[in-house]
């Protein structure tokens, strides 16, 4: 079980969500949300906001689970809270190269880590358009099927 | 990772659940909703037919997952997904002594082996009351974070 969060600072009107550039295999070098192998004795919620400090040095609040995703072929479910970044004193944690805030147009897609990163940032950026528009967020599950390039199952 | 369903079924204006009576430790003789340990290789949602079908012989149509449960003094967590018994054809497997339907009044709230299913069913039926007056379901998440009476952490 793999658990993260979604570290969004707002300013200007505008979300910015906080990405890590991984310094680890695999998919060194691709950029990812805080996330990581839930530990025994903790909760899923203690486990995003202990890998959200571990991996961006980030201080969040913690809010409802976002999504949950199931990837089958490597016998692993991702889940993703939402997460309120509260300053910004982050700093790379030892897996990660670089942490940096990007706005949704500034997200670098096509240098993304994970499917499971991918379908849960287009999945907020999506509730955020819909928040604007008086809307609110969802929670979403989608199951990865498919191996990814360059991941060996 | 434990996963379970909420097989419910319509008739006359009420909603029954379907529940198992334990034929195996811990908590032999109580009663559970559907569910067990997820295996390699499967989604969250398979394992939530699978086990349906296992324990209770029944089969469902899923609905959205509703409830996710940390249990960190076990190291587990365990979810529950909404579902529609498509049939009466169910029939006890071989870990449940009995399966049997149940409206909210006839609960064995006293008899549930396990109090992740007692707060998954009292949120569905608090839920039930709510879509009766307009609301919908909502997604449930609750920490448990005391030994239960009688269960060895």
């Amino acid at each position: 079980m793999v658990i993260g969060s979604i570290p969004a600072w707002e300013s200007d009107g505008e979300t910015r969500i906080l990405l890590c550039r991984r310094a680890i295999e695999p998919r060194y070098g691709y950029w990812t949300l805080p996330a990581g192998f839930m530990e025994n004795g903790e909760t899923t919620a203690e486990a995003a906001i202990r890998e959200t400090e571990e991996e961006a040095g980030a201080h969040i609040q913690l809010h409802p689970l976002f999504s949950l995703l199931n990837v089958p072929h490597v016998q692993q479910v991702h889940m993703f809270y939402r997460a309120r970044l509260l300053d910004l004193d982050y700093a790379a944690g030892t897996e990660s190269l670089e942490v940096k805030l990007f706005s949704e147009a500034e997200i670098p897609w096509s240098d993304i880590a994970f499917q499971t990163v991918t379908h849960t940032l287009k999945f907020f950026f999506a509730d955020t358009a819909k928040i604007r528009e008086g809307g609110s967020y969802d929670f979403h599950t989608q199951d990865i099927t498919l191996p990814q390039a360059g991941i060996k199952p």
